[in-house]
């Protein structure tokens, strides 16, 4: 399931399109645990861990890149930050779910579905964001709605804390429940630092 | 309440001081905040989100202008550091607000008030250090203060979560007023991370 | 048993091989740690200030370096870069020991003595690697080795926190836990920060 990169054949803008393909599969499997069973749960975070192992290839890949090239398409820091960035959202991702199967969760809280959403969202987004790298087309609008995406994230997650803290659960449920929507809110949080780091690149160039 | 800035036609200066002045004016919601009602800490918390606001159109503007500009006074690197970490403190001060509404806190413990006055005072070096920028007059008494201040506020921090585990609290309440007291300290972490480029463009300067 | 740095005349190499040994030092502290009677505990905490003390005079004596030197060895960023992440090391092994001491805790759970185990390799190979920065000697088996400790240390974390939620711990308790073993989690993701810098710089001069 890992991808196989031959870096020196393959141009920054294929490497960036295929960490967002790797992330928006990610997200779709964020989605599919929302109503899974426990033993399907384990299986899924099997496949997330596949997904991050291959964007951790991908990360890799546009480093060696990056060292070895001369001549870059962008400012190297913003390569370096573009790639860093989007390596944290699938980290964020794989840790949501590998904790929901390690604190063998019961039920997560109405809300985190609504997080879900937004991300998977902001995945899309940003998978057909990516290969526009290339014609510097469209990358306004993604870059606005991103951010508004955050700002529907933090609202999320802000209410989540409250509803968490409302009495119904035990401290130890909370503390559980609380990593998992926190780490939810550090992917969202990576998608704008992707988007910013995007408009920061297209600013340059125009 | 917002600021409305044409960023091609104000200095990186002025824009740094307006980010600090914005910082500062967040400091005295802060403090403000500590004896407040609750109706009125609604309305600080509105106060604190539009002072939020504000300083994310200036470090928009920054970042703009950043990427538009040919030739810049420092380092592009170093103002990028600088405006995100101002960015940063207006964020963790922000967030402290909202939390103390969010969770209906009746009361802070002791000790909170310190760390406010901690970040009040590095709030008003920070807002009279920025304009020194175009000079580099006084720097590194600035510098050497605002780290001293740090050490201090971490001090302080590390009482209060040696207060907020001796005991006296319900594990649901420790856990949200060690939220807000991580958050105050990252607060002063970050005033540290802007003195600390600040010293970086000074040496330079040198 | 401060360090005493004249930094003009110390060479990058010098200082980035004096950060390492001085992180060497702070693991073995962590590691005598682990049996120390409380008196003790509160003696070595002492050391581990005075460690990390020494650690922020060799980060300001390279960043003084940096910002007053016109040629450097390597890329300023990743100079930069390396210096902050050896200063992470040390701080988050430091907030270990002082959170024991604080939280005053009778003693730690089952795994933490393999996450300090982790971490001292990691410092061993770092300490040996840095002197090589200057012949790019056997960089790559170092960056390989510290990238498979720290997926090592990641699911010795990972257990622990399964173990922490088990049941066993009163909520309180495993707050105060989980705050130790994260912040050793963070220690052994900043030895992976460090190792890939190591390699970027690498890959650059290959």
């Amino acid at each position: 399931m890992r991808f196989r990169l031959t870096p020196r054949e393959t141009s920054f803008y294929e490497l960036f399109a295929s960490a967002a393909d790797n992330i928006l599969r990610g997200s779709q499997l964020l989605m599919e645990l929302l109503g899974a069973e426990p033993a399907t749960r384990v299986e899924i975070a099997d496949r997330m861990r596949a997904a991050e192992h291959a964007g951790d290839d991908v990360t890799h890949a546009i480093f060696h890149q990056l060292n070895s090239s001369f001549i870059t398409p962008f400012d190297r820091e913003d390569i370096y930050r573009l790639a860093g960035a989007l390596d944290d959202i699938m980290d964020f991702m794989e840790e949501a779910v590998d904790l929901v199967v390690l604190y063998e969760i019961d039920e997560l809280p109405k809300g985190v579905e609504r997080q879900i959403e937004v991300l998977g969202r902001a995945a899309e987004l940003t998978a057909a964001a990516m290969p526009n790298l290339r014609t510097m087309d469209h990358l306004t609008e993604y870059w606005i709605e991103v951010n508004r995406l955050e700002n529907q994230a933090d609202r999320i997650h802000r209410k989540l804390l409250a509803h968490l803290f409302n009495g119904t659960y035990e401290a130890i449920e909370v503390m559980k429940l609380k990593q998992i929507v926190d780490v939810l809110e550090e992917a969202a949080d990576a998608f704008e630092a992707v988007a910013n780091t995007v408009e920061t690149i297209a600013v340059k160039e125009s």
